[in-house]
Parts: C-alpha cells; sequence; structure tokens
C-alpha cells in the first residue's frame, strides 16, 4: 500500500516538504500520499500577515507574529531557494532587503508554480498526533465545518514553527502598569507607538527591530532593557540600552543598575517557545531556541521514533533554504533513499553538534556552524548546488553592516550565490520608506 | 464502585457544582468521586484578573475576559448565594455594586469556608472529552508537569464558561488601520486610551461598560456604534451612538448613515462564541448566546446523552444564584434522587420554553423568563429558599435607574431577598471612584 505522509503546517517549512516531494514525483519517483494540514486559510506561515491578535475567528491562537512594515533583517541573497530563485520569480534584480509582502509573494510564487495547494487542507488544525500499533493516529479539526476527524498516516512531519508561542514571564507591577502591555507576537502596529515613551524588553532581533520601527514610525524615546547583553548597537538619539527590568511602579520602569524610566507602553520581546500541544507526550519536542536542538538526528528525526519528523526547529540564520534542504533529506528518508543509522549512532551524532555548538563563540562561528550542518544534509540530496560558502561570507559582511549602522544596513546590496545577480539599490532608503507595499517596492 | 464525575471549570459554575455536591456529603449522602479541572493556577474563573491576554505562560488562550476597575453591572442583590449571604461573609452591610476583586472575595469565601479547593486540579486543562463504551474519556494536561493522561467518568459537567472566545468578524479596511484594534477580551486598562478618540462596536453590556470606563478614565471622545439598535442610555457630553461600522479608511470609521469619524483605536465588544474545542463532534453544544440554549433539557442535559452536563450556558440576567440552582438539580440527577424523561418529553420541554423565550418583547419579560426557568428547577432541589420573585423587582427597578442615569444607576442601594439587609451607601460616587481595589471599597 502506499504510504501516507501528514505534513502539519503550510508555511516556509511545509511548502519546502510538498516541493521536495513534487521534484521527486516530476522526475518519476513514486511518492507517498501526502497531506498537508494548515490552520490557517492560507499558506506561507507567519508571512501570511493578520491583523488579528490573541485568537482566530475560530477560537484558535492566532499564528502570525508578523506585522506591518516588517522587512527583511537579512539579505535575501542568504535565503534564496536554489531551485527557484529570485530573478526566476521577479524576472529582474530587485534590492536585498524586502518587506513581508515580497517575500510572501516570492515563497508562494514557487508553490503556485509548482501546483502545491492540491496537497493542502486549509482550515483544518491538528488537534492531536498518537502513535500507536505502528502508525500515527492524527486529529484533525475543519474548522469551517467544525468537525473532527481522526486519519492514519506512516509519517508525520511537523513544521509548524517555533515563533508563534509567546514565552512571557511576571515581572513584579505588571498587574498595575497603567498602559499597554503587550509580547511582541501581538505587535501589528508601530503608529500605534507615535508619541509615546516605549519600553522594550529583549535584545534580540525582535526587540531590535520594533525598536526601530517604532522609532521610524513617530515613538518618543525606546529604551530597550537586556538580560544577558545589549546588542550595542550604534543606536540613534531617542533609543537606548538599560540593563533588566526589575520592577515597575506605576508608570515607572526601574532597572538593574538603579536607574529608572516613566514610559507609557512596554513591549516585551523575550522570545517564543517551542511548544506543540497536538503532539503526544512522548514524541513531543522540548527545547529551547538553540542551533542544534536535542532529541533530533540531523536536525530532523525524533530519535525514538524516526518516522515523527520535525522540520526548521533550529534558531536561524539560514531560512527557507535550510528548511528546503532539511524537507529534502527527510523526504529521501521516507522513500527509503537514505537510511538512518541506529539509535546509538545517532544519539552519538548529535552530543557531536551539540558539543560543537557549546564552544561557539561568537556569531561568525555560530553562521559557519549553521552553514556546516547544511552542508552536511545538502552532500546528501539532489537539491540544486548552492554557493554555501558565499553565503557565509554575506552574513558576516551582514553582521559587519550592522554594527556599521543599525538604520542603513538594509540599504546594502548583496550577489546572489545562485544566480550571480547583484541586488539593486531600493529607491529610498529603509529609514524613510514608509509604505512597505510590493506595489511601492517594485514600482520604481 | 463509586461512580466518579469530572468538573471542567472552577469558576462560578464549576465551584456551585462542587458546593452543591459537598452540601450533600455533609447531610450524609454518598457522593460520587469529583474530580474538577481547571486550566488557570487559580479559582474563580473570569472573575480571576489577569493582566494577560492572548495566550498564557503555558501557551494556552486566556481565559479572562475581565479588566481593572471593573464594578458589577447588577445588583449584588440579584446574584447573592442562599446558601452563604453577603452579610456572612462580610458580617456588615455593603453596597450594591460592588468592583471585581470584592465579588471575586466573595464567591471565593464560600468555596474556602467549604474546603472545595480539595477536589480541584488546578493548572490541568482538559483537551478532549469523547463518549466510548458507556464512559466518558477525558484527556488532560497538567500545565506545570507538561504531561497528559486519559481518565475515565461516569459524569462530565462542562462549567467552562462563554464569555472569554471572542466573536470578531472583519470589517473592511481594518488591516490597515493605523491604531490599536481589540476585542473586548483583551481589554485590560481604559487609561491606555486617555486622550484618544475611541471607537466601540457592539451595544450589550461590553460596550456600555467599556465606553463609560474609557470616558470616566479621560478618553476624549468616545464613538459607540450598534447593529440592531443603540442602548439609549442619557450619555454624558463625549459619548455618543451611532449606526453600524461600514468600513474603515485609515483612522477614518464610516458609519451606515454616512456620517464618520477620526478614531484612534477600536474596541470590539461584539460579543463571545459558545465554543468547547475540548468537546467530541457529537456532545458538543452550539448555540448562540441567548435566554434558552437548544439541545439542554432543563439548560443543562445534553439531550443524546443526558450524563453530559453543561452549566450557565445561557444569556445571563441571574448569574452566581441561578448557576447554583442548576448545580444542585445536576446534583440531584447525578445522585439519582430526579429521574430525566424520555428523549421525547425533553425535546418537547426545551421546544416550550424557546416558543416563550422568543416570544418576549422587552427585558422586563426576559427577566420574568429566566426567573421562571430558575423557579422551575429550584422547587425540586433543596437550595435554601429565596424570594425569587422579589429579585425580579430588583432587576427591573435597576433597569429603570439604568435608564435614569447611566452614571449614576450604580450608587443605588437594594434590600437583600435573602436576608432583608439594606446595602449600604459606597463613599464615593462610582464616576469618581478610581480605586477598585477591595480595600478601598470597604475602607471607610
Ligand atoms: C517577527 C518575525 C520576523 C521574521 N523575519 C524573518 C526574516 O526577515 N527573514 C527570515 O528569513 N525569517 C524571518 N523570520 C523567521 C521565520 O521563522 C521563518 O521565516 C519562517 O516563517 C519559518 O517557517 P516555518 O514553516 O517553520 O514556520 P511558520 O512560518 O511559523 O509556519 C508554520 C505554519 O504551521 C501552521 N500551524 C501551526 N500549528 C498548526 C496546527 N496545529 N495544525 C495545522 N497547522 C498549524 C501555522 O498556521 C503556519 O502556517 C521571522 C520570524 C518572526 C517571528
Ligand atoms: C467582562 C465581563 C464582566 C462580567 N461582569 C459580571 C457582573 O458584573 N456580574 C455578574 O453577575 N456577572 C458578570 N459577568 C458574567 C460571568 O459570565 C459570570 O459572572 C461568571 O463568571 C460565569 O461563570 P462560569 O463558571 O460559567 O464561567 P467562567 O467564569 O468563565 O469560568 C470558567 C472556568 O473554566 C476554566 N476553563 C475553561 N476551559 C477549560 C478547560 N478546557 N479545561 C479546564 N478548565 C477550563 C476557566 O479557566 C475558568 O476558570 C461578566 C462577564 C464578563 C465577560
Ligand atoms: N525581519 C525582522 O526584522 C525580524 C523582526 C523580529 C524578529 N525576527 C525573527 O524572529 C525570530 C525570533 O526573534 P526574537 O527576538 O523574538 O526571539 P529570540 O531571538 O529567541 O530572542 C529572545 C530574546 O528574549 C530575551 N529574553 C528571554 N527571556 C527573558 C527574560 N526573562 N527577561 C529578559 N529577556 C529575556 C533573550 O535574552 P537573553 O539573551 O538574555 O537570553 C533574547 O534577547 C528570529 O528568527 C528573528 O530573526 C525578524
Ligand atoms: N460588570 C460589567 O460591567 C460588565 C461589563 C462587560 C460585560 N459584562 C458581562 O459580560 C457578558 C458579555 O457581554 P457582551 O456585551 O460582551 O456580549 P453580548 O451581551 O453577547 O453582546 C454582544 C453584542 O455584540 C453585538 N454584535 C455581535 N456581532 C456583531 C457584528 N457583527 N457587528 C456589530 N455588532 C455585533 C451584538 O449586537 P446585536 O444586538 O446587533 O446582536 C451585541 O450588542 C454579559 O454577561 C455582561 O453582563 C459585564
Amino acid at each position: 500500500m502506499t504510504p501516507r505522509v501528514a505534513i502539519i503546517g503550510a508555511g516556509p517549512c511545509g511548502l519546502s516538504q510538498l516541493q521536495a516531494f513534487e521534484q521527486a514525483r516530476l522526475k518519476g519517483a513514486d511518492i507517498p500520499e501526502i497531506v498537508c494540514f494548515e490552520k490557517q486559510a492560507d499558506w506561507g506561515g507567519l508571512w501570511n500577515y493578520t491583523w488579528r491578535t490573541g485568537l482566530d475567528e475560530y477560537g484558535e491562537p492566532v499564528h502570525g507574529s508578523m506585522y506591518r512594515y516588517l522587512w527583511s533583517n537579512g539579505p535575501k541573497e542568504c535565503l534564496e531557494f536554489a531551485d527557484y530563485t529570485f530573478d526566476e520569480h521577479f524576472q529582474r534584480p530587485i534590492p536585498s532587503f524586502p518587506p513581508r509582502e515580497v517575500l510572501y509573494d516570492y515563497i508562494t510564487g514557487r508553490a503556485k508554480k509548482n501546483h502545491l495547494r492540491r496537497y493542502i487542507r486549509f482550515s483544518t488544525v491538528v488537534r492531536q498526533v498518537e502513535f500507536t500499533e505502528g502508525q500515527f493516529r492524527v486529529r484533525v479539526k475543519d474548522l469551517v465545518a467544525d468537525q473532527e476527524r481522526v486519519e492514519t498516516f506512516d509519517f508525520v512531519v511537523v513544521a509548524t514553527g517555533h515563533f508563534s508561542i509567546p514565552n512571557l514571564p511576571k515581572f513584579e507591577g505588571i498587574e498595575q502598569f497603567p498602559g499597554r502591555v503587550l509580547h511582541s507576537h501581538d505587535f501589528r502596529e508601530a503608529r500605534e507607538f507615535a508619541g509615546k515613551d516605549l519600553l522594550v524588553v529583549g535584545s534580540s532581533y525582535s526587540a531590535e527591530d520594533i525598536a526601530l520601527q517604532t522609532y521610524k514610525y513617530g515613538a518618543k524615546s525606546v529604551t530597550i532593557s537586556y538580560r544577558t547583553a545589549p546588542m550595542g548597537f550604534k543606536w540613534p538619539e531617542g533609543i537606548e540600552e538599560v540593563p533588566l527590568l526589575t520592577k515597575l511602579e506605576g508608570k515607572v520602569a526601574h532597572f538593574q543598575d538603579g536607574s529608572s524610566k516613566k514610559v507609557d507602553a512596554i513591549v516585551f520581546c523575550v522570545g517564543y517557545q517551542h511548544n506543540f500541544p497536538f503532539v503526544e507526550d512522548s514524541l513531543r519536542l522540548k527545547t529551547k531556541n538553540r542551533l542544534y536542538p536535542g532529541s533530533l538526528y540531523k536536525g530532523i528525526f525524533w530519535m525514538s521514533n524516526p518516522k515523527l519528523m520535525y522540520l526548521g526547529m533550529q534558531d536561524q540564520f539560514y531560512t527557507f533554504s535550510m528548511f528546503d534542504v532539511q524537507a529534502w533529506y527527510a523526504r529521501d528518508v521516507m522513500l527509503g533513499r537514505i537510511a538512518l543509522p541506529s539509535y546509538e549512532e545517532m544519539a552519538a551524532d548529535i552530543a557531536h553538534w551539540q558539543a560543537r555548538e557549546e564552544s561557539l563563540a561568537n556569531p561568525f562561528e555560530q553562521i559557519d556552524f549553521q552553514k556546516d550542518y547544511i552542508v552536511d544534509l545538502a552532500d546528501q540530496v539532489d537539491y540544486p548546488s548552492c554557493d554555501w560558502e558565499l553565503t557565509t561570507e554575506l552574513f558576516k559582511v551582514w553582521e559587519h553592516d550592522k554594527e556599521q549602522s543599525i538604520l542603513g544596513y538594509r540599504d546594502k546590496v548583496f550577489r546572489s550565490p545562485c544566480t550571480g545577480t547583484e541586488a539593486t539599490v531600493h529607491h529610498t532608503p529603509w529609514i524613510e520608506a514608509m509604505d512597505d507595499s510590493l506595489a511601492s517596492f517594485l514600482g520604481n
């Protein structure tokens, strides 16, 4: 009998998995019966912008964490699909740091070209995945019909992302804070904070970008509070970094160095949880956000039952292209083209990678680490070749650009490792580009 | 074997059910083995205030819809527990319209007195209720331990409320609205809207109270947009009612009568869903918010499997005392003291009540209807006697008071139908009472 594969999620990872199978099919392979379940009404995952926050129209947690005026924070040349280049999609060179809508167009462009929609059941949420009698029992709910059903599968690929369920500890005095309090997951509209003194807690990408964006759209001041270390960029006047928030007294935020600041609103950019409420205990990945999560062989296969796979669970320098390579590898295991080693060998391999991960001293080494991880997979599959070394160089230039100018790094241009095409300069410097629509971006 | 009862939720309804069993036990009855599952870390349901919105620290939907500075919107004399009066709890008369914290203290006071905590498993969410082989299989997750388990029960009482999962349709232009957009479920802090022009959509209790509260705490203007009919109160200057929102263009809201208004933020007070994602299809109540939901005999028993009960699923004039009467009745059915009629008789009874419901012409008739429903149950159980006729009179006076003065009705005092005690006048008129703490309320 034809084996059955369930793919959970039609974000970038889920679409990579569909693409991987479809490419094999087009080359003549017998592929399994594939069903992709997506709880949203459309594909694209986080890139499918929603104005909703909290719960959606069906009472399900809103997946989207992206917000208006979000631009790529890395050069697009570092995430390009090797089998569907930016040149192919846009038919001309474009700038290196596109806004969300443009990347959404790109990701979904490949899916459209390959007619991947036919594999997907939209508005269908996976509620429970169990393994019994050699098969996965997957309970799904059709949200539109308000009906549940159980189906069985031989393989399950979890591609539900890990930047959707907020991590939010409690800070002293927060119940009494007389202004808006939100997690970055619920951030949508920077202009809401125009004229306000804003506190941003956290010191990673969300903190950086939400601080910059609210500044760009008129916040009076932005105070960024870090736990471990400041980001240390050359911030413009109006943005400053301070140590960790210790407590709130009315509108006054107190910090670990004894300083304080009166603020009108607080955005907690303190990261997300790897949270898979629909996966039974013995199959559920539990990890913090790191480059090499444990329990996953090759960063993909659930060691104690490798018919269960997780895609994209790594902390991410690389995104779309890494997801592709993972999906190609997962596909080849499911097709029987690659055999998995024994449990002990898998465990040893993971331990080896994690030991190296723990020794990494700086972002440059982290970039090399993730590149090595990708190359290790890419070498064994027929994913179109890509100059991975060059991508690491681009990432390092990008890191350098950010150190030089946190307001200006998105104005830089890069050369594609896939096509050699040099990006164009955007018609407007990022700090002045208020309109983030696809039409505005392409329309010059 | 001792039968097992699962109660889902330790809000007012769940606590009423525990109280009902405990009273029977204290009077010498053999009661079933009872387990109450509560997803929050504490009891009190909506009355257990949380500063969180969206998802909680475990990634579960936040249950709480209450906000700071919320005061009872009906007289406390109409919701008094007949077996635990306000006099007993506070040991002295208090005003008729207490703030949230005071009612929380009262509800949980009875539960503490009766040591009900021992029946409850906190931070435990019910994920799935199925009926197989004559029993309910209930899958629960201990959120702290991050572990699931399945238990079987003979009876299940759903007491999870129906004012937690927002109903929120999409309005044209909302994705582009450059300010905050929220459902009343996520409303927490009125002072956030000080100085702003606010749009409130809806024309029921949430719309009324959030309009008044934001006005009280400094909103520049509040525009209330109704669908069916305006509330028609004598609003103070700064609050006005307009027809339904048709679309948004930037900050400008357009209404059905062709008028428009520039607004800074929008609070959708458009109600909630009866939403029970954890109940299997064939057992799941589907209803809109009405006085007599279908499929529930006596408003409680799931007709096609009456071992499943729902409490408090009615639209509510009466609350705590109605929940008590329902819980006492449900208990007596579970104890075998009351026998349920045939399916056909149940269906006929429901049809009879619903026909009357549909003929109701105004709030006065609605109040009488809900009182009659309660009396029908109360007559058959040993819930302490209460002057139900008097409560309807109080409700009618209250309706009248609101017509007279929407800012002043909470300053009125009522006489308890349980004890005859006359409420005291609060030290500060509601419109000037900015501190809603228990200490401030009691401290004069
Ligand atoms: C604010 C923000 C900005 C970012 N910006 C960038 C950027 O500029 N460049 C970049 O490369 N990366 C960026 N990322 C990283 C992002 O993680 C990846 O780009 C990518 O979206 C991850 O893809 P994914 O498929 O793993 O997950 P997601 O994009 O999260 O997609 C997961 C999908 O699974 C679905 N799903 C979830 N649960 C269920 C269920 N139970 N049943 C059915 N379906 C389900 C969801 O609806 C969703 O469609 C950003 C992330 C965030 C949070
Ligand atoms: C904003 C607002 C203001 C109100 N003001 C008043 C007022 O002034 N006076 C008045 O009388 N009434 C008021 N009400 C009405 C309110 O519905 C009742 O007072 C009462 O809280 C209803 O009790 P309940 O037990 O049915 O539901 P809830 O109070 O909602 O309690 C349900 C409980 O079930 C738990 N739960 C939910 N799902 C699960 C699950 N899957 N597993 C385990 N536990 C679960 C929840 O955590 C919660 O503790 C108000 C309601 C709202 C929304
Ligand atoms: N395109 C864009 O512009 C853009 C914008 C936003 C996000 N993103 C993407 O979104 C993803 C998520 O980024 P993220 O920044 O949300 O998450 P993240 O990278 O996981 O960072 C989490 C941050 O929270 C901090 N933190 C955690 N717990 C804390 C606590 N209790 N107190 C104070 N600080 C605490 C961490 O600080 P420590 O260092 O002390 O642990 C860290 O700074 C990334 O892939 C990123 O690239 C992209
Ligand atoms: N203590 C307090 O002060 C307080 C405060 C708030 C709430 N509460 C309680 O909370 C509970 C819930 O009250 P609620 O007001 O949130 O809900 P509700 O009573 O169910 O009312 C829902 C409202 O939404 C409107 N609506 C629904 N869909 C709409 C749409 N598409 N467009 C426009 N309007 C739409 C309805 O209008 P139609 O009339 O047109 O259908 C109705 O006015 C009640 O028990 C209430 O007593 C108490």
